[in-house]
């Protein structure tokens, strides 16, 4: 029987009741672009709000075969196994291309799936990052009203995706491989300075020294990097999600690091930051798209770029043409 | 006696006749904040526009002491010698605190101020960098119809402004001193991933061998890191502004630079590309500042600031609050 209909207040207790199958499927309201279910997830969202925050926000990254899965995997059944709730998101741009290409495929994470305290969730295809971006935010606080501690956000190294990752998290995590300089050519430029921590995994048996290596690589490299976070020395460890090794000791540091910024209050004022920048965003999101989906500007636009790059039209006035074309339109409606 | 004002057709006589007091001139019409001149200045740039766009644009930056100024002068006093004309503008959005803190105090380039071929201009003092942007773009086009055919703009390390004067200019230049590592840890992040070439200046008397040592340091970071542009293999030389040497050869690379991204169209499509964005970067300011700055929105932005900030109102409905506000202030005027 397909299941009936949840009202705002249904979702509320079952969230706030920590019930796994109502926080995904109200999580699949935020996702939703029907007008009808964003009225409704935004009550819902009002209403649990004083019951979120409280996680630690974790975003990890990596380059392409730095074996992220395996070691989100690791790094979560061991946070379970201590306790933790652990909800797993991912954010990835390109997931309505690809059909999912990271935490898509349930499978690639058995283990932390059979975990009762575990909550994963692929990527929303949300069709471009602001969208998926706010999706993903939203689904945080979801699963933070539903008691999930520690939330991981994974991402792939596509287009903005970890800028964006960056300003939802707490604290950034770029899992890499053994080869530093091989390596760091191919991995997307900036990403070392997102991190507050590099993980050099797969370190183990043959691999173990070469990683060792790779690390002093790094350590060197973000000599010249400025951290992160204000007050924090981003550095480097070595682990392997495959045995184990060094993932309590990544983890005490990932601790030591909220230990540090809860007391400076460079947590609560990133955290601050982090929203109104959101906001921020989102407003000049809407007003560009209200702009250059105006039929009054999609009417000459095409005209005035053509002039514009073929050097006939000074920018100024051209610029003073669209919002001009803009505004007429507008306050014709009226 | 005061100089009579000049029209338009004055303006633009002048400056096809190549007059530097007048082209001194239309360049404060186009720094005035005064509405009326803006009108007069986006005519004179209209007629202008046909005679612009042939010089070599090329942006200069450094890290404060590495010469930037004596550079420049030897660069640009070599290059009247050969038979060009040089406009050698600034961009700095801090001067209006500093008061001109580059190019400000000409006897810093005496040399090339006798040029009778040379033509210099301290930055406009215009308040926010897009400010300071639009006047440095048009003071380049009105240079350009006043016969300069190589523009060098400076700029220095402050904010944004190198990525703002490379969205300006067809070449980057970074001037550095001997000690890559310890340098690039002073230097601005990204400003690498800028540069087409990298001069190591002071490459003179006892330096010369540790600027050829930097020199090799910077090729090897340089394997890490994109060009800025398509095509072209980012490179390092040595030089000194003191002694000339190496001058030359450096501006054979530029010489080498253009010839090859005009062949293969790079030339042109980064030139099309720049103006659009700056279209769409002055229209996106527009918009933004029209929202912010307007009375619905200064009135109730700090109370939801605050409440989005203090975690009481969900993002999403704050930025519904805000639009609507906007929205039905704008529509009730009409």
């Amino acid at each position: 029987a397909r299941p009936r209909q949840l009202e705002v207040a249904d979702y509320y207790q079952g969230i706030m009741q920590g019930d796994r199958g109502i926080l995904a499927r109200a999580i699949t309201l935020v996702e939703s672009n029907h007008p009808k279910h964003a009225v409704m997830a935004q009550a819902l969202l009002q209403e649990l709000l004083p019951h979120t925050g409280g996680a630690m926000r974790v975003g990890i990254t990596g380059v392409p075969g730095a074996g992220k899965s395996t070691f989100i995997e690791s790094l979560g059944c061991r946070l379970c196994e201590r306790g933790h709730k652990v909800a797993v998101l991912a954010v990835d741009p390109s997931s309505t291309v690809t059909r999912g290409s990271i935490l898509g495929d349930k499978t690639r994470m058995e283990q932390l799936t059979r975990q009762p305290n575990a909550f994963i969730r692929p990527s929303p295809s949300g069709g471009t990052l602001g969208g998926v971006a706010r999706k993903s935010r939203e689904t945080m606080l979801l699963c933070e009203a539903a008691g999930y501690d520690i939330i991981l956000v994974e991402t792939v190294g596509v287009g903005q995706s970890e800028v964006t990752v960056r300003s939802m998290v707490d604290f950034f995590l770029l899992v890499v491989l053994t080869g530093a300089g091989d390596e760091l050519q191919g991995m997307k430029k900036g990403v070392m300075e997102l991190a507050d921590l590099i993980a050099v995994n797969k370190a183990d048996g043959d691999n173990r020294l070469r990683a060792l290596a790779a690390r002093a690589d790094y350590e060197r490299i973000l000599h010249y990097i400025r951290p992160a976070t204000e007050g924090w020395r981003t550095q480097s460890v070595t682990c392997s999600a495959m045995t184990g090794d060094g993932i309590d000791a990544l983890w005490a540091t990932v601790e030591s690091f909220f230990a540090q910024v809860r007391a400076s209050g460079a947590f609560a004022t990133r955290r601050q930051n982090q929203v109104l920048a959101w906001m921020r965003s989102m407003v000049e999101e809407h007003l560009y798209r209200s702009f250059f989906d105006h039929p009054a500007v999609t009417a000459c636009l095409p005209r005035i770029e053509q002039e514009v790059a073929s050097g006939t039209l000074v920018t100024t006035r051209a610029v003073q043409e669209l919002l001009s074309a803009y505004e007429g339109a507008n306050s014709s409606k009226a």
